[in-house]
């Protein structure tokens, strides 16, 4: 678990999209968006009060979360008296980039002499179990995709805050290190040794009340043939009671894969739904999640209303339309 | 790659069956099995010579092969002072076990002074690719398993075997610890990273010549909770033209699993076969492996003849009736 409230820090970034991270926790977890962090040249802006260290600290922040890709992999001197100083004023540090604060052998001393943590979400902290297929309480709802990155961390985080509008108990698993660093806790699967993977999803969504829900983050697609491993575990693991299918329209073929193209809707039920039952005979489709990204208005409307009179669930863009469908479909089942 | 030909290490065996890493070398790749090293008390026998570390080393021995499980996890201190042996008379040592050569520290510290290998194949000792899906040439058949644990391995090196004899290019690949100690080579598949997977299977199978077949060693099952992950990566990686269905009759549950039941045989050839084409849309079933350990003579062969009879397709237990059958099945393709 991550410490909250956090102190965004954005960096050099050279543009909003490069501080996508931070900008999804202030989307999502705005309580713990307490302030940013810009060095000079920074051109990306949250709207949120910009605070130094000490600032911070006096508003009760308690880690500061690295919001921003680094330019090469490389973690420059400028952002390191800023990471240094942090920890000094007693903040742990939070990042998702692929190298690793823990390998940087100034931080992880400084770290070590004031007890401070560094997490390091790319990679697991914890020993997963194997997993053992065992009936839990509580309701799962899965968001898998026709492809990779199609929306499905947007969905459950989406719906979450559709059931809870609602009323509802719900919790959002992350299972990457974006959602990870959004809410402060979840299992990096794709840094999953093999034989865990299943496993470890189990451990992230354990038994829980009979109305509550855990809104599972999906990852890769069964139709991907670099990740299909990964979605398998995340639905033999998870045990899904609902399913959401999400899609992009008119993509020219599977991500990073030029030679496949993405599957029909019809073909991703059949198969989820095939695979989720082995474990949860009562797994429903539920709905279906499109991103509309850069569609018009009208056009994400018609997009939705044709899928939906085709596939006969309901179907929304989350994000464009928020989730409150979704949502009932869940409570309704 | 281990080095060839092998001295198989019983050590104190309490039987034959915690030999079977041995047994399997020596049945598989008999010209690797040089002769075999017993400690006092040991109850197996290969029917190979008992060489010392000196006559191992003067026929031409390279390597020293763990075959047998230790007990506890402890490689005890008579174990020890024969690996120190071999390290020092010129062997490399290859294992399988859990615990790792590599951290004991007295044989990390002779193996690195002398400039020998630990060969620990329960780990990956490559950074494997992310797979790209692109079609490779060759051909190549994977053993898939209603189950866990119901001869995949077999099957595999049973129809290398088979097409061997008809003079056919052939090459099993092991994806597990036996397989690898027993050919020398492989990816230890439930010990890859999530992402990797699928591309260390890709890496495990390279372009070929396009009359040359790849036995796959499978793992898991696609219906086993714990393991479906790695059962779905082996197929998407490997890009079967041909699959064998493997099984065992009268199993009472999965694997580990007491909640679960085995699949039907048609619900495994539906199944694997959508998976398959997904990355080669001319994958076809083309035999069943049944494991009738413990079955009369007769027994089997009613067993297989009405297994064949329902689902239509050639149908032997490799083992007992060899697998001429499943081999022509592959060269008629």
């Amino acid at each position: 678990m991550i410490e909250t409230p956090y102190l965004l820090f954005l960096g050099d970034a050279p543009d909003q999209l490069a501080a996508k991270v931070a900008q999804g926790i202030k989307d999502w977890r705005p309580d713990y968006a307490t302030g940013q962090f810009r060095l000079e040249g920074c051109n990306a802006d949250l709207g949120l009060p910009d605070l130094s260290i000490a600032d911070a600290v006096e508003k009760g922040v308690k880690t500061l979360v690295i919001g921003v890709a680094n330019r090469g992999g490389i973690i420059s001197p400028a952002w390191k008296s800023v990471l240094i100083e942090a920890l000094e004023a007693g903040l742990d540090i939070a990042s998702g980039l692929h190298n690793l604060l823990r390998n940087e052998p100034d931080l992880a001393a400084k770290a070590k002499e004031l007890g401070r943590t560094l997490h390091d979400v790319r990679i697991p902290n914890v020993q997963y179990p194997i997993a053992n297929g065992k009936k839990r309480t509580g309701k799962r709802m899965l968001a898998v995709g026709t492809d990779c990155s199609v929306g499905k961390m947007y969905t459950a985080l989406c719906v979450e805050k559709a059931l809870k509008a609602k009323n509802a108990k719900a919790t959002f698993r992350a299972t990457g290190q974006t959602g990870i660093l959004i809410t402060g806790d979840g299992v990096p699967l794709d840094a999953v040794i093999a034989d865990f993977m299943a496993g470890s999803i189990e451990y992230l969504t354990p038994d829980n009340d009979a109305d509550h829900w855990d809104l599972i983050e999906g990852q890769g697609s069964l139709f991907h043939a670099s990740y299909s491993g990964v979605t398998m575990a995340l639905i033999h693991g998870g045990q899904p009671d609902a399913l959401v299918l999400c899609h992009v329209p008119n993509r020219p073929h599977m991500r990073g894969l030029p030679d496949y193209q993405l599957p029909s809707l019809e073909a991703l039920q059949d198969l989820a739904l095939t695979m989720a039952r082995i474990v949860n005979p009562a797994c429903k489709v539920v709905g279906i999640s499109v991103n509309t990204y850069g569609m018009s208005d009208e056009e994400a409307a018609k997009c939705c209303k044709d899928i939906e009179d085709r596939m006969g669930l309901p179907t929304v863009d989350p994000f464009r339309h928020g989730a409150d469908r979704l949502a009932e479909a869940l409570l309704a089942l």
